[in-house]
């Protein structure tokens, strides 16, 4: 596991704070989940997450909206958005991350990843370009996601400066 | 990923039945739907699933009665039939696998683990006795519930001829 230590700090923040987290995936598909369940002690901070790895799953399990899925697609800062906070509604956390893009091997935009998360503060969004595999798209989305989880949970005040959707 | 070859057969095996699949788990947190889905093609076959890693979520999410979590606790036989039938509701599948075990480091059981799955015939459970790290026990549990899988996809007529809960 290559971001285990990372993970391991991710775990560490949270619970520094007194955050529990959950997850919404569509690529990584539980990938960044039993990323952070590989730390000792995750059960601290983990609640745990949804698979929407079909689109349907996006709004039957996160409650995406219908409309907004049909018109944007599933690769979208909204919609991820709507995953993250899907993911801490169903799951009763206080933060939620949600990853959602083109893992490939085919198609136009291989590489195009959006990870929004919900916080008690509010949510925010990164769009990535990545390159290469399949294999290294994803891995690029769980290291991205843990970065901006650790991010987060280090500020000191919880003002939100990142740009949002 | 050591088990891409076994994952990649059970994509195959599920493909050539029509059969759908989801997932929810507990001890590996996303990990065997990650697996899955490191399979190019995954998309055919992987609607998604329920990461149960709080004891809670397996009731909130997946639906397992809370006086049955109450009094058998999460590693238990009916409670992993329960988180079958509930991700395979919840995920709209023909079949869903769910895990629940102890994966340590502490505690006294740990390496105990149920996988059960619920398919078009009827559910069954294996009850697995690992022994290994924490990392080893989600390793073979992810390894175990690919070879139920792929051994109930490749049955001629899907007749239940196992021991169920």
């Amino acid at each position: 596991m290559p971001y285990t230590m990372s993970a391991a700090d991710v775990v560490a923040a949270l619970r520094a704070r007194e955050w529990s987290l959950a997850t919404c995936e569509s690529l990584t598909a539980g990938r960044l989940a039993a990323t952070i369940a590989d730390v000792p002690g995750a059960s601290n901070v983990l609640r745990g997450g949804l698979i929407t790895y079909a689109t349907a799953l996006k709004a039957e399990l996160a409650g995406v909206d219908s409309a907004l899925l049909a018109a944007r697609g599933a690769v979208d800062p909204d919609v991820a958005q709507a995953m993250a906070l899907g993911a801490r509604r169903e799951c009763s956390s206080d933060v939620a991350v949600a990853l959602t893009g083109f893992a490939g091997p085919t198609g136009d935009q291989v590489g195009l990843v959006y990870i929004a998360i919900a916080h008690p503060g509010g949510t925010f969004w990164r769009r990535y370009d990545f390159s290469g595999s399949r294999e290294q798209v994803r891995n690029q989305a769980v290291a991205s996601a843990l970065n901006m989880l650790l991010t987060l949970a280090r500020e000191q005040n919880g003002t939100d400066t990142r740009y949002t959707g």
